[in-house]
């Protein structure tokens, strides 16, 4: 419980407030990352993580609209998808990924929502050197997270996505959803197939805690592959680790985070 | 919207969350007090403010009390009698206040709550000389905040309380719980006769808003009184000025926020 070397922001009554909501919640990093940006700009504004059940998403959400200084919410894992029906507005992409992570308060009191993960993941994957343009990417996790991600890679003209999720509906419904915007590029399956995969992405939650099971083998990988997780904590997942023993390319959450950083902040005018 | 210079705690998902509800709430002070407490403690936890408005403040705590990391709630003006009902269990003398300032989430998951703003405006009053023992005093504002210092002015064995409220129901009410508690201590009036009184406390809010009226006219006192304020910004309420201008002394609202700020970290076990 010792507070972290590197102070956060002064908080008054004027402070603008924003709000975190995930579960767990222990790992996200964005408050740390947005606080010194924050204090650089000489901005009055503070992120909150709360940690919320997924039956107590649009409860809680619904009151914090309430809290007059509450600016928005961010939201993370397993909450992206309940999130959507709790604005009252969203961009495409986020209508077609099903999911959004930042939620704002209009001028006119009503709520627009968009998700910054897809456009993350991808300018992270371009930076790094691996321009998912014109290969095969499989996303495994077709919940909020890997629903924006494969919006995203879609729109950055990626010749296939392959969708995985263990959940056969939940697969079948983005799978449609996603095909009739990108007609033929788009596949399903419950089963991870990776031998002609050029990027395979983790957009599960597995990984977040040390005794989680891999999402997917690396073991059937091509040796040219880039494997990808979207966990920031721990820094090394399992299956980064697995991707590098096998001499694969592995790809950490880290730079995903840090080109949202500069969408969150344009997105709530902060 | 400026950063206030000094900073803030490092905010991070380990973090202790607690919520400051109150309406306005652009004037209040324990966030700005209390984390450099913490911060010399090395306790990692924030108060966050939250303006909410009076018909969302049960549905808003009752939200907050689903968030996992959110460790308890301070409450200011004009919340502190709804936050009573809120609570699953409460001190003695916040039951005979008919209100709280502060709850807490217990390990078994229930809430409790006290009050400290009667204990925190008295001990204000002794330590800066003006030991209320066998003095008359007039509270006015039968609310939140004035009801808890009733309660701890006959706890520090005042000869006498009158209260006063231009809401004839809720005074009468107050008055008939505290005479039941403190025989023949207790009188009650919906106008200020002040000709006899030895310490004035203005417990409205009245004097949070630039063009309020004065609480009550200084001009009926006597020479020796004390004329008090609870209200914290601005310091120098018109009240306190019109008491100096006449020559009374003039006691302000920071004294009983000081004393309450151990009073709050002890609570929380901070």
């Amino acid at each position: 419980m010792t507070a972290a070397s590197t102070p956060g922001p002064a908080i008054s009554g004027t402070t603008r407030v924003y709000a975190l909501l995930g579960d767990p919640i222990a790992q996200v990093r964005a408050p740390g990352l947005l606080h010194p940006l924050l204090a650089r700009r000489g901005i009055d504004a503070v992120f909150v993580p709360m940690q919320v059940a997924a039956s107590d998403v649009a409860p809680v959400v619904r009151a914090l609209r309430q809290v007059v200084n509450l600016h928005g919410v961010l939201v993370t894992v397993p909450h992206k998808a309940a999130a959507l029906a709790l604005a009252d507005r969203v961009t495409a992409r986020a209508g077609l990924a099903g999911s959004v992570n930042a939620l704002r308060r209009e001028p006119d009191g009503t709520w627009s929502a968009d998700t910054f993960d897809g456009d993350g993941f991808v300018r992270g994957l371009v930076e790094t050197g691996y321009d998912p343009r014109g290969l095969r990417v499989c996303v495994v996790g077709a919940g909020g997270a890997g629903s924006a991600i494969a919006v995203a890679l879609l729109d950055a003209e990626v010749a296939e996505v392959r969708l995985v999720d263990t959940d056969a509906g939940r697969l079948d419904t983005l799978c449609q959803r996603l095909s009739a915007a990108y007609p033929g590029r788009v596949t399903a399956a419950t089963e991870p197939h990776l031998a002609d995969v050029d990027i395979a992405v983790n957009a599960t939650p597995l990984g977040l805690r040390p005794d989680d099971p891999l999402p997917f083998p690396v073991t059937g990988l091509p040796a040219h592959a880039v494997v990808a997780d979207i966990i920031m904590k721990p820094a090394e997942t399992a299956l980064l680790r697995a991707a590098d023993e096998r001499g694969l390319t592995a790809h950490p959450g880290e730079p995903m985070l840090n080109h949202q950083l500069d969408s969150y902040l344009a997105f709530f005018a902060l």
